[in-house]
């Protein structure tokens, strides 16, 4: 189809998250940051292998002040990794995202990456544009979208915003969220997480509605959201899932924004490489975490 | 009781928690660190209000490598508070900590203090001294016994040891423990808790042997301890209760050391000021902010 055309028919019909009941056979890699991106680069080449044998992926570096370097980095990376076409999508306004030009790049695209930076930049340009339908277009038919730090927590049905300062227990403090992409359902995502301490933040972003699970990923570690329903972790640190349904007390109505939360009876679990999630029974499953390199191994092998 | 005397009474029969099954009268006000110590000073001045009409504290600058400045601060604070007699105790050897020089600094104190620093500098330098017997005796009589930071930790029965540089999920980073005071019985102790981050090496101990319950104190926040089986929360932060009892599975004995720990179905209480959590049923219990500013500023009017 024409990019013109494309661009026409998304601002008629948008396609939003809602409307398919989250019924889609794409793949979400969602990082916590700092992923290796020089050495073994066992994340990335996890979003690589999983972009079929004429694999296109897309970087998108509209959530960074630095978006030349990091284009560079990770072009040399997705090169280094056998990816067949790389190509860059850097969108500076809505305007941007709503132009045939973004409609070429993201032809024939079976991934797409988000880096880091600041997740608002990625909303507030992206959200409801064509570019994000196509997204959502992508997502849907099965491919792969990736996001690291920033472009991670924008995976977010309602994501954490930025919060720089105190330790942010305060309950006015757990208030500083925004609407996602809402491609990673009924979730909340929080990335360099156990490097930043971010656990109180999370735990009261989970108390405000324990619908959204609260799930925290350290840096250099992945969830790998197949089939929508069940993650599975890569990488060298942990992801905490907060789990906030069995909440017996909060004081989030009760006292003033300015004092700090208390919340009783959360459910916290600590999750390491090989391990497994399901989000419908919200029950973590234990696998060794080599079983995740021979799999994710003869994956590559697979593919070759 | 002559200083030499109980030196020779204790070196023969040191006082260790174990004998008398932590049946004790005394207060425990266990500070995550960088308390108030110039202004409203809400935490010092809960010390200061338990020590009696003639009160006397001695503040034990062993941990700290600025013992001076230290006790300069504290001095200034404890005064202001109205305390009659403020001691300082420095020990810099097991000699010092075995002199009759510190039974007589110890000689009718009400309370003694803990400053921040090295938590094994305490342990270490006071561990089963006569100095410690003291403590004890101290504590078991009815007397105050606080402490902050490094001097938080070291009440603990087992505690966590520094440990600097990284995220600390390591199944190996998690063994950096060392015995305690246990004047704190079941607990074990984290400090300055969301400030750096701490709950992955929280869970980390508590995976280990879940009969401890976790405690993660925030800065400028204190649990108070009386009667030996129900705290209290006082001050700005918050304080996690990470319970182990319900854990469902562990990766510790399963994986390398360097591997990262997974520990599923831990149980997490965060509390605020006034909330109270009973160590027998571990159960937390929701009390307003308010009610615990009108308690300390009756117990204030009642000792003027």
């Amino acid at each position: 189809m024409d990019a013109r055309r494309k661009v026409e028919l998304f601002l008629e019909r948008p396609l939003r998250p809602g409307r398919t009941g989250g019924a889609h056979k794409g793949t979400l890699i969602i990082i916590g940051g700092h992923e290796d991106r020089t050495g073994e680069k066992k994340i990335l080449r996890a979003v690589a292998e999983r972009l079929g044998d004429d694999g296109k992926i897309v970087v998108c570096t509209v959530a960074s002040s630095e978006p030349e370097s990091l284009w560079e980095e990770y072009e040399s990376a997705f090169r280094a990794l056998g990816v067949p076409h790389v190509f860059r999508l850097d969108v500076e306004s809505r305007v941007e995202a709503s132009s045939p030009r973004a409609m070429r790049i993201l032809e024939g695209a079976t991934g797409v990456f988000f880096t880091g930076g600041d997740q608002l930049k990625i909303t507030s340009q992206i959200g409801d544009t064509p570019m994000y339908s196509r997204l959502q277009e992508i997502f849907e038919s099965g491919g792969v979208i990736a996001g690291t730090s920033a472009g991670a927590s924008a995976m977010s049905e309602t994501m954490l915003v930025a919060n720089h300062g105190e330790a942010s227990y305060r309950i006015k403090s757990s208030l500083l969220m925004a609407p996602g992409l809402a491609l990673a359902q009924d979730m909340l995502i929080d990335q360099h997480f156990a490097e930043r301490g971010r656990m109180a933040r999370l735990i009261g972003a989970v108390t405000q509605n324990p619908r959204v699970l609260g799930v925290g990923i350290d840096e250099d570690t992945a969830i790998i959201l197949e089939r929508q329903r069940v993650f599975r972790v890569l990488g060298a640190g942990a992801v905490y899932v907060v789990d906030g349904s069995t909440t017996t007390y909060s004081n989030l109505g009760e006292e003033d924004s300015d004092r700090t939360l208390s919340s009783f009876g959360i459910t916290v679990h600590m999750l390491s490489q090989g391990d497994r999630f399901d989000l419908s029974t919200r029950v973590p499953h234990a696998y060794p975490a080599d079983s995740m390199d021979d799999e994710e191994e003869d994956r590559g092998t697979g593919t070759e």
